[in-house]
């Protein structure tokens, strides 16, 4: 049984994930913090953990950038995640008996119009998505519904009132698994890398030269400042590369001029994950 | 006399800014979110509008890189300060007496040290870390000291108890000034562009390609998430470029083949900014 570490409550998007990518029978691992997650896969408490990188609409998670740096982990996966608000109450609540809703405030601005033809029901932030689930079963709310997966609904035991409250459908989060040691690499369709160059003009065109030369192409690139040396920046790229000895000519090519380079991790993602079929919300229409 | 609109208190670090920036003779204009702060220049309520774009330790500002998406604004000026972090009281109050500090959670985080050096004191999270000093002067505060900048002490009439409690010296924010209109470009020496270009591999490294083969260093790049495309991205991109022929053979080129591309704006850095003399801090060891 794989213990995987995830940020946040059983019932979070996190757990969803995670279920959807090593199946039912995993051991969960709930951390309060991000650091938390990191530090129990690296002290090996959990085998891998389960940390969202980035979403569509929101974009990238930036703390976990900085632990991917801090702590020598290995990116060993990654999966997506469709993201599907529910208005979750205790079984036999109609909706408008509803007046408080609480939910994390990124879930609560990501179904504003929910509220706006709402006038009635009132937001309330909170710690956490599945976390206000529970409470709301538990008795000690201080809401008498809550925004969150339908997995929380139903580990909890609690309705699903309505699903898809989401302002955008477009609403996925990317997940990458991290891990203590790298998993085999043969067949890995991506490669994540941090690199610092000189601070020179055209730095940065040079090193995705070695790339571009050799029709490898990058998913995503992103910077974060360096510490102590203001207005300089770690980059984080994701290289697409099927073929291993193209990498590593492109890797020995960027070696060769940059200040640091440091590869993540290969790995093959994983298609988009359903959370399992039990675990479905009924297709309501948005209300 | 220049209106210019800020997030935040009078005393904060954009009030700082504004000063070093504008003179003593501004009106300033707080608002309470960066969205009210664009709103308020949109509108022409206030002539200026000074936005805190990245800091050297915590990186980037997502929320106003969307901002300057959102709004048909341009960016006229930039300029940079260094961030330092006082520990304010009641004229009076010794170091010993303070058990309870209020500021807000990312200056908190920024003086780590100070409070693992000092383990009888309590953080106190709190909205604002000028509206902390003003609330402790108004007698109704949670807490019996506030971190702020030296400015909101002199405003106040509040006593630096101790300075530069910052853990990192190296502790800078750029800010971006906004206006209607964009002024004259002549002898500019920074452009920021906004680029979004086709899912084409490749396609970033042309991007910056077009900079590149002219000299024309970048001195930043940002990546955010195109709304409704999932793993899309716009760039923004800060091009160093004093010849205003170069620059303009360079866009052209890029307008060639970009999906879009929007110039936010030319202008030429003010150097780092100091907060004015009388409201400098006595320069204490930190504690």
């Amino acid at each position: 049984m794989t213990t995987v570490a995830i940020q946040g409550e059983a019932g979070s998007f996190s757990h969803a994930a995670a279920l959807a990518l090593f199946g039912p029978a995993l051991e969960l691992l709930p951390c309060a913090s991000f650091a938390e997650l990191f530090q129990a896969v690296e002290t090996g408490t959990a085998a891998r953990g389960l940390v969202p990188i980035e979403n569509s609409l929101a974009g990238s998670v930036h703390e976990n950038y900085d632990l991917l740096n801090a702590h020598p982990l290995h990116v060993v996966g990654e999966t997506f995640l469709r993201i599907r608000h529910c208005l979750i109450a205790r079984p036999g609540t109609a909706l408008d008996e509803i007046r408080r809703v609480a939910s994390h405030p990124v879930a609560l601005a990501q179904c504003r119009r929910f509220f706006v033809t709402h006038p009635d029901i009132e937001a309330v932030p909170a710690y956490d998505t599945a976390g206000s689930v529970r409470k709301l079963m538990e008795g000690n709310a201080l809401a008498d519904a809550a925004i969150a997966s339908a997995l929380a609904a139903r580990l909890y035991g609690a309705a699903v009132i309505a699903a898809d409250l989401e302002d955008h459908a477009e609403n996925y989060t990317r997940f990458l698994v991290v891990a203590g040691d790298p998993t085999d690499v043969r067949g890995a369709t991506k490669t994540l890398l941090m690199v610092t160059l000189d601070n020179a003009p055209g730095a940065l065109h040079r090193a995705l030269g070695v790339f571009a030369a050799r029709g490898l192409d990058l998913s995503k690139i992103e910077s974060r400042p360096l510490p102590g040396r203001p207005w300089e920046y770690l980059f984080y790229l994701d290289v697409l590369a099927t073929s291993r000895p193209t990498l590593a000519e492109a890797l020995d090519e960027l070696r060769g001029f940059a200040a640091s380079l440091r590869v993540l991790g290969s790995f093959t993602p994983t298609p988009l994950a359903h959370p399992p079929a039990d675990a479905a919300a009924p297709h309501n229409p948005p209300v």
